[in-house]
């Protein structure tokens, strides 16, 4: 795969530090031509699995060939490795602690390399910014269009990251919420494909903190302002919106990732 | 006009999560050396009125050819028509929700296309993210310099959004507050120009929630620090404003975007 | 030195207004194909000191030649000077408010210019917007490889800023935060050789607002989560942190620039 020479960038650094400029400046300084291109640095500090969910759903919406680059990194400077998973598709670049996990399983042809090769670092490296000193170089040389294979040494046990799909059992599907966005819409872990055999059965309710919802809409405009709905977001999963409304705060803010949203079926 | 290959994004989505990436790597997957630039991803959800004068007070500064898209869409998925207006200088892209009504007003030769044809969309178009499905792939293929005519169909009823100028009556003009800035500086709707015939009197007053100003000055150190002013800000507009401090908490946040400023000749 | 064809910018200008776009739009229209980086644009408000750590911080991890524009510009349209600072590295554009200083005096062969030549602002000056209309043009023809001695004229008193070093008297040494991040951690004034000579009595303390330290890490997983610790940082400065915590937090963010951080011998 030839890379596209765009790098992405998600990482929990926010926006009022030096950190993710110093970042680009040692990518452009590695590959003076590189794009690079925000997804968010608004991941929670050390919320790993927030920055898994982002990495995937916005992964593979750029060019074939992008080199994304991930930084939620709590366990800088111990243990976990520093790896590049390449797929058919994308290069991913950062610390092995699941984040790259759920990106990753969605990837054909995944290889995972551990980050060793110290020619592609920078020459000094601290223990506290590897985003700064392993992974913006490493980034910006694959991006350059150097063998992963010359960065590290093939490994097969990449760090997986738990996200138990919804639980079916008699009438009931169990999923839950896997973001909370800027709309207060709630995202969930339920499919179209999960949702079929209830949806089938027309007596149906879907149920996430006492609200109960009995159909699934196709658009926010078909319920009247400030009305409660259900659909198929534009992520492929379930969500909970209000028309022009924030449901998050419809229902006081006590949905958070991982409360529980259910389907039963009558 | 032949596109800057410039492409600026305007939206409501905030940064926390990933859609705004998501529209620009579906730029760049259809336009693969197109230049995004950010306006503001900040402007309060829904808010069509914001949405309205930050993209007609920021377009201008751009080179011509430069695609403006501009995404704030309560009514995504339902009526509204998504649309590309383009004029003598720049392109537009967005919902026709009077969204691109001001700044379309300030430019000549403006035409209107109703966005119909298909082929220039993604292929799979959801009912709540037309930013990703028809928008960014639009702006993107008239950033390659397709022709916007091909794109759909020519309209001449673009929706307007009222934003009544100020109202002037025996010795008072009335105008109002259109934005509250970062630094707590008011800007209104009332131009150098409506003034004039004010400032000719020498006796004259600026009210506003009990503040009461009899000076326009020229820049903020003309008066002693913490002190308020008013003065023709750098949009050409009247600005109330404190030297080194924050109008806006100056006067206990109590203004927002409508409150009233007065105009007074004695 | 060449121009790198990379713009990085730092302000206090924030992010939900247009000013920092219309900058870009200035910046593109005199370099079509320049690269502009944002360092951030959440410098507090006014806060000279604050821009200042961050520029002499980020710039020198940029390719040689780029020109770092930096507007936190309290007196804008008063009496202070616009200048461009050129070093055998980098090019600075801002006002000569001490904002330059701390970056300046990390690099070698430093020229200034106060800029004159109007040819290269835009052709109308506001007096509230230099970085629209001074700053980002000059900073652009900067990036043109305009001779920056063809933009004003050379000075040799830039505006100094005041940055106590730590002071060291009988057995302690007396420093300060410079910075509380994102993630909470404390940066301060004091290095690794101003450090020195109390890690080598092997019994020394670290005091900040009540916390004591008896040690120095090299990285934070060496304590149990949620303990605070004291690392020389990725800046090269003592920081004290939690392991994946937020000491700011911890320390009931009774902490911020300016707390004094002592060091004592026993």
């Amino acid at each position: 795969m030839a890379p596209s020479g765009i790098i992405t960038l998600t990482t929990d650094f926010g926006e009022k530090d030096p950190y993710v400029a110093i970042m680009k400046g040692v990518i452009l300084t590695v590959n003076t031509s590189a794009r690079v291109v925000d997804i968010t640095h608004q991941v929670p500090a050390g919320s790993i699995y927030e920055g898994a969910m982002i990495i995937r759903d916005a992964c593979k919406w750029f060019p074939h060939g992008t080199v994304h680059l991930v930084v939620i990194d709590p366990g800088v400077g111990g243990k976990r490795r520093p790896v590049l998973v390449f797929t058919e598709n994308y290069f991913f670049v950062g610390p092995d602690n699941g984040l790259l996990w759920h990106a990753a399983k969605e990837e054909k042809s995944v290889e995972v390399i551990h980050l060793k090769e110290e020619k592609y670092w920078l020459h000094e490296v601290s223990s506290t910014f590897h985003g700064r000193d392993i992974f913006a170089p490493v980034a910006a040389h694959v991006s350059n269009g150097i063998n992963p294979f010359f960065m590290g040494e093939k490994i097969d046990d990449l760090v997986s990251l738990d996200c138990s799909p919804p639980i079916e059992k008699d009438n009931e599907l169990v999923g839950q919420i896997t973001r909370v966005d800027h709309f207060g819409n709630l995202i969930t872990n339920i499919t179209e494909k999960d949702l079929m055999p209830f949806l089938e059965s027309k007596d149906f309710e879907i149920q996430v903190k006492g609200l109960s919802l009995k159909k699934i809409n196709i658009s926010y405009s078909e319920v009247p302002e400030g009305h409660p709905m259900a659909l198929i977001g534009s992520s492929k999963f379930l969500e909970i919106s209000v028309n022009r409304g924030n449901l998050s705060n419809y229902l006081n803010r006590k949905v958070k990732i991982g409360t529980k949203v259910i389907i039963r079926r009558n």
